[in-house]
């Protein structure tokens, strides 16, 4: 029986492929830190739980295709405080900021066009442009030059009569670039030239550091028509089990197209979206701890790395991720080695091989994504095994 | 701005469309019996919430992207009680049903393929179909003969060499036609003949009447490597709002590569999977009680339509729908009007117009589906809506 060719020319998640190796090794005995996924150990909010011990529906019945309103007015709410003023039909829930990209290349893009994306990328953008028959066109940058955007004409190149977007993470995963304003108009100014959408990915924007300022492309009233924002509960809140994210746009063909979408899956989890509207009521001081936890560990992880032998990497600005260049020829090589044969004490480490989030081939194969989203002694009992294993890797 | 030509070319949810109008309904103090939506009344069990409340997580993080093994393990289970024994790799927890066709159909077929379904189907198929770049190609089966399949040869003259599965529903939705071991004997030789995959949709399951067998495509050892069953826990336990279906096959490579959509979106949400996960310790008299419901409920249906002049319809044999022809020429004209125009004592009906159910044009004009989700009472008064608006209407 033959499979679709496009499922059989997906890959498979270099943030989670390795999971098996972990699940063995844990099985031997082996204590496994997770630096693979964006998973924060930080405390989901007590509102969430508390918001859903409180629903009592008898009836878990389907809800609103576009998101419960208490949830829609929460996010409304949310992004006022980031100077954004939205609609309730702005504004459609989504199974976390994974749906929230998906829908929004499948209302861009028909099959087989194409959508610019900065690389690395979040390695699940290839995941949704093979879902929806797109084909990503990389900009490339490079962990040398602080992954900085290249000039305009550099990206207009690129450019074909089948391009039809640009998708971009802002702070970036898996590089903690925080685009300047002066590569945000660059965005722009291609965008207006060529009658390009802007999907902005910006789960992140909680986390930037170094009193750096965050500027969201939903902010420029010049191309409010041409911006789809998706977003995501999974990072700020800590709550990436709820799968609650959302699209939000000012252009409202696009909200109504999407909306046909929404409809076909009928609606997104209703506990979820329940416990999700509470946590507009979190208090700053939750939200600043948070940031300064992963300040705090961005430095300890960084330090460490500048510490490594053969090492390279630029501080980051932003999100919870480092993608570093390891002094090994092949990192999934590395990673499963550490996995399957390497342990300081019963201890070992995984991490993401980055080369899954790159488009062009070849690149990114010693390079590894590293999340700062585990606690100050945890990471650097994980930077130790990291650092041994290389050494013990390259005897 | 352009958006996508699919995008454009999706038809709107004929089940979820005229909500705004339901909504306005309301809004002039209407009641609105929604016989549009297969959203049944019967409460959620309660072992559903309960293990909810007593899941204290701290933090809600990411989960396996299969799903969390308990509930795997009550699939697995559950299962067992139709004669199917599957393996923990044999089965994906997905968002609802909906992913699970989904994603079926991106795992066996390209972008262009073609998927055979009988029509009338359930309206979201189109809305997976478009998804995934799939033609849908309808085997027409009609209210006069009970919405029977077709001799093998009509079937086969529909395939082409783009022909990659038959997806179906079984028992029916919207057609509550349950099929016989006959029918099921032919699409069996249809799949081995001309090298198909079946997509079975068995959400209904539990709900078989007038003493008929249900036989599952997953019992026909002969041809498991081709078969993909789709399910979801909304209908037999009353749990639409939670979101959890999966996808359950025998065909190792299918799940192996349905594992890398599963992985791209991260995972299924938490919560709904540890309630979903206890469902299989619901008693047997919750099961029998709700069956006895939905039985009695079809009667009264479907006797309420029998007395209606010129509607036109067959006792359905599972689900909990009615597809029936109405002496109007549009019947979606007719559901609008029903919403802004009409109403006996404050009291109108929302149901869904079944044209958007056929893929031939024109077909299911002057049908509606009628979900008999409500209870006794309210089901009464909403079939004499309808009597007395057809009266009205045609005057």
């Amino acid at each position: 029986m033959l499979i679709s060719k496009r499922i059989e020319a997906m890959q498979e998640s270099p943030i989670r492929k390795l999971v098996p190796l972990s699940v063995a090794a844990k099985k031997k005995g082996k204590k496994v830190y997770h630096l693979n996924i964006g998973q924060p150990d930080i405390k989901t909010p007590d509102e969430f739980f508390q918001a859903i011990k409180e629903f009592n529906p008898g009836v878990l019945a389907y809800v609103f295709s576009e998101g419960i309103p208490e949830l829609i007015d929460s996010f409304i709410e949310y992004y006022k405080g980031y100077g954004m003023s939205f609609e309730k039909d702005d504004i459609l829930v989504t199974n976390g900021g994974s749906e929230a990209i998906l829908f929004s290349l499948i209302a861009t893009c028909d099959s087989g066009d194409e959508v610019l994306i900065p690389e690395p990328f979040y390695t699940n953008y290839n995941g949704f442009s093979s879902t929806a028959g797109v084909k990503v066109v990389p900009i490339t940058t490079t962990a040398e030059n602080g992954f900085d955007l290249p000039e305009l004409e550099v990206m207009e190149a690129l450019i074909t009569d089948r391009t039809k977007a640009i998708l971009l993470s802002n702070p970036g995963n898996p590089t903690g670039k925080v685009y300047t304003m002066d590569e945000i108009n660059r965005v722009k100014d291609l965008a207006l030239k060529h009658d390009l959408y802007i999907i902005a990915d910006e789960v992140y924007r909680e986390f930037v550091y170094d009193g750096l300022e965050f500027v969201s492309f939903g902010q420029l009233k010049e191309i409010e028509d041409r911006v789809i924002i998706t977003d995501s509960i999974s990072k700020r809140y800590s709550a990436c089990g709820a799968r609650i994210g959302c699209v939000a746009t000012k252009n409202k063909t696009i909200t109504k197209e999407i909306m046909k979408l929404c409809q076909s899956r009928l609606c997104v989890a209703t506990l979820e979206q329940v416990g999700a509207a509470k946590l507009v009521e979190v208090s700053k001081d939750y939200m600043k701890a948070a940031f300064e936890e992963y300040d705090k560990r961005r430095k300890t992880v960084f330090n460490a790395l500048q510490e490594m032998d053969g090492v390279l990497c630029k501080m980051p600005k932003g999100a919870f991720y480092i993608t570093a260049k390891l002094p090994v020829d092949d990192a999934e090589t590395f990673a499963r080695w550490l996995l399957t044969d390497f342990d300081v004490d019963g201890e070992t480490v995984m991490v993401a091989p980055a080369e899954g989030f790159y488009a062009t081939k070849g690149m990114g194969r010693d390079e590894v994504r590293i999340s700062y989203v585990l606690k100050e002694e945890d990471l650097i009992m994980a930077m130790n095994v990291i650092k041994e294993g290389l050494k013990a890797y390259n005897k």
